[in-house]
């Protein structure tokens, strides 16, 4: 069943360690506690700018309240075809926002491309009242594929959503990720690149259920808390959520942690190469990796036991299977689960 | 800064441990957890009905998710002028509805007056395509003065609903207080009241951030994975809401907590109404108390370090004052602050 | 039937005359045939400002639209608890808006008590995050009660709505009775009031189909094509709408109708107050009379094949009862109707 | 200016006597008047099946609430990736239907492709919880590119719709158009189809504001009242609705005019084929032809007077033209641009 999502992980122990800590005597409800108050001013020496961070209970919440901060009724949002925000949230978005709606565009890799993206935008524009109104660009930072975007990539999108009046969001459900696999700075990674918004992503590299919006334009962050409170997402006790995402950042456990789910996804990404009957079809530049593998390997592997999250079957009978690593994933997992590929190739 | 509300305190040492021990190892995600396949099969025994359970993370999301399972966009929900739905969630359930209307009715001591609720639905019914189409009756238990509902009190609303084809939601965010003070059972004060779907609370009652919608009318909940998902509301890490829920009705833990927090407030009610000046508004029928005090009085508390919440002052300074107890409230706690009010009367 | 509404009528014959005026050749649609081309100029003579004005068919489309440009999704409109847009239009406006809310509030003879709004706002704004933000508060003049705001009482509203950072919308559905009621310029009824967006009727008092919003404040007119398109509001044949607009208004039509129904308003009233058993209510102002009519006299009426709108019964048998009337109504309608007054009197 | 669109036209002169005709005297509003009243019985007639038929003032409005009718706040509706409710009317249908969202489908000639319905509609069903809901099947009968659906195609569509629980909307905007090219009754085209709800187009055929939603499943027609009242579009002089759809199909009008604008577009596309320079790019199957012009072309047309509507421009400077003939189209005039056409290219 492992190396199915990230999110089959636990909580990472430091986390929980912070939750009980945090259990003592009562607090202000409704980030009036002395640990939601610390918020704002620790994220701001984390990415060494002014912020505003709203901790929200899941990555579907950041990330529609975020392209809701930026996004009305009747505007457009570019993003990637296979942008989660666009394909896997039920329209999350569009009920926050009161209406608007996703602009989905291609690139290999998981990465949006730029000509193709300065040409749709260009279309909408063009298309006046009888379409929707760009307004924000968002991009996902590991992307779906597990990519990471470059600096120069990030940095020519950035510069063409500011061109056009658009707001830049950044979708950083695995952030740390890709922040350990390009060894950059979190500013060099946002605010540098003209992001305005990020959705910072937790719950799929350690924390239980803590993720949060992090505006770096501080003016659209205003009304913030009348989203969170219509969202379900204002909630009572707090300090549970100020405790996970205070103790993810602290140390650099965050990256710590996402740095050994990136090796673990190389080793991954390694063996499976090794093996006849499989290709790994993107580069490995975070904790997933996509691989093809031919029709008589999963089953023969079922039969250790291991249950593959095939995205897709070919017609004959190829399987398209995408592995996530985890900070809790263990090397000898890894070794182990090469080694059933390995007996299966042999046979 | 104590008795301010049941959401200052932390969360039960029961359920932390519940937290703790379900950290192990890994899990499918999105309710795809044993902890989370239980919840069904529990709550059934706990309610003596089949049912399904859905864990959120807050009671506004619980809210306002169980009120858009059973009316959409040009839909009306009777509820008490009072309700928390529909004064304090910021248009949540307009939101996840897609663009319901609440029809707020009054009512004496919080609870919805069954004439007055008679009349307005027969009212909006008669309205026809000008005005929306009354779906849905909302009680809170609870009631929001502190007040239960009386057993025959719902079962004339729950018969006035379902004679004009209206599904009968409860707001439940402290359902164990109503309980632990009619003293009956959970099936008593739902389903064979009538009672379609509930808001069950958790968070204020010992949880961390775990309220449940649980459907009685189980064709309500149709779809319902869907509005989870884009109300962000569909949490990866599922266990651990689910080991809070299951914690929470374990062994009767919950009602102990409530039978806790309403005998504080019937002792805190008590030292009220011996103090001059002190007039206990409501009846006290759960944990909270309301109270108008003298103008005198809030500042001599203040002194002495406790700060109350305040609803509303009149002309003449008196302040209209809200308690809340918990299952983390002591005993001596409210006897210290008991001497206080005394002290401050006798100068 | 005559009597029931002031849209019963059909269409003034000058106005029908210009639509079949308009009818040769062909035109650009969408609002770029040389009639529309003249609204925003035409308007500006009028109102003795610059102003943008849009054609829509229906006074519903004009409050929702014109609302929804001052009112996003969380936000809160103020007006009368019996305003056309809150109780009468299905939810228009929450669809048009993505998600405003009204705040209905008290006042005799339909007229929003300004002590009563001064304090729900301020209650409004002191709710924070919990509750809407309070943007706009709208009027209707007209009120629902057949009455005038007077213009003391609309500059007191206004300055309120500006001093709280709202926008001012009036609701004139009957504008034009208004107007000619209180002998006032069109400017002297909006601007100079700090009125920011004018509901403008035409329907009732002489159209086909052709009200329209129009802005003062021409900063709330962005993205309005857009609002149009998305309402189903953008007619392709837009001469046809604009052709109406514009005749209306031309030499006076629109004020000579107006004054025309209202005239006919006070002789009804004049005849109803001559009868035993029938009590005007409101004062008459405009081209609506209500009134009380004893229990055996509408079932008598009835008889004469007169059949009046009665908007509810008294328990005693009394029905209280609108009568509205119009452009087309005639001077002999009234006499007839009232000579079957005073012979059932005469009983 | 002319062969820019259909919309371009007035109204069809025996509808405008139709209108003249319909004004003497009062009538009930909102559908109460004797016209209105017919409106189901004459249209019953002309499909040869029960129906409910509602009058609206735009081809987007019927669209919109012909969808929300069929689609609620996280329903998917599938479309060709050209149509116009999914790409040029605003989020008219998301608004009104509280969240749906289209999912677009590509096919050639402006007709999706069977195929990749199938494959996309079986996708979206797969998503489970984290995708939108079909419930949804709109075809355009024409087509964006002016191609009619054959018989079997749109058996095929409807079959695929009813066989996954889909409701099958037509976006008749040119039905008329296709009836006439396609020589089959209005009931062949639609309910034995499969066809549950039709947006029936009158405005780009000869009325001057009238559409229609008709509803072969009378089910789906459930508080459609409602629905109109919250768009705006339940108009209070319904008479004059009605009276342009009476007549637009009394007598075979309709048809007539639909056919002659068919002869002019053949006459023009034939004109067109015989011009070096220019190649007609999609079969002509009603009113609209889509061509390609060489670069030069385009001036030299502008030279005398002629301006067309340029959908897109080539990088080689080759225009892509969409020409669009109506009931008033006259023959004279096509032959005079051919006529220019055939000048331009004896250069």
């Amino acid at each position: 069943m492992f190396l199915r999502s990230d999110n089959i992980a636990g909580v990472d122990p430091h986390i929980l360690a912070a939750i009980n800590a945090c259990n003592e005597g009562s607090a202000e409800p409704y980030g009036g506690d002395p640990l939601s108050a610390k918020l704002d001013s620790e994220f701001a020496v984390l990415f060494g700018a002014p912020v505003r961070v709203f901790p929200v209970t899941s990555g579907t919440a950041a990330n529609s309240l975020a392209l809701a901060a930026v996004a009305g009724p009747f505007d457009l949002i570019a993003c990637h075809a296979a942008a989660h925000a666009f394909g896997n949230e039920c329209g999350a978005t569009e009920t926050m926002s009161g209406g608007a709606r996703f602009l989905p565009i291609a690139g290999g890799d998981g990465r949006m491309d730029v000509d193709a993206t300065t040409s749709a935008l260009a279309n909408a524009q063009r298309a006046g009242a009888s379409g929707y109104r760009p307004t924000a660009l968002s991009v996902t930072q590991l992307t779906e594929a597990g990519t990471t975007y470059g600096i120069e990539h990030l940095r020519a999108l950035g510069a063409l959503a500011h061109e056009l009046g658009l707001r830049f969001h950044m979708d950083g459900a695995r952030f740390a990720n890709a922040l350990a696999s390009l060894q950059v700075t979190p500013a060099d990674l946002t605010w540098r690149l003209g992001v305005d918004v990020l959705s910072f992503g937790g719950t799929k590299n350690g924390t239980m259920c803590a993720d949060a919006v992090v505006f770096f334009d501080l003016t659209a962050a205003a009304n913030f808390e009348r989203r969170l409170k219509r969202a379900g997402q204002a909630l009572s006790k707090s300090r549970f959520l100020a405790a996970q995402l205070l103790r993810y950042i602290e140390g650099g456990l965050w990256l710590r942690n996402a740095r050994h789910a990136n090796a673990m996804a190389l080793q991954l990404a390694d063996a499976l190469s090794r093996v006849a009957g499989v290709r790994v079809t993107h580069p490995v530049q975070g904790n997933i990796v996509f691989a093809e593998l031919a029709g008589d390997i999963i089953p023969a592997l079922a039969q250790h036991g291991i249950r593959l999250r095939v995205k897709s079957f070919r017609e004959d009978g190829t399987g398209f299977v995408r592995f996530v690593t985890s900070f809790a994933t263990q090397s000898v997992e890894i070794a182990a689960f090469a080694e059933h590929l390995d007996q299966r190739a042999s046979l």
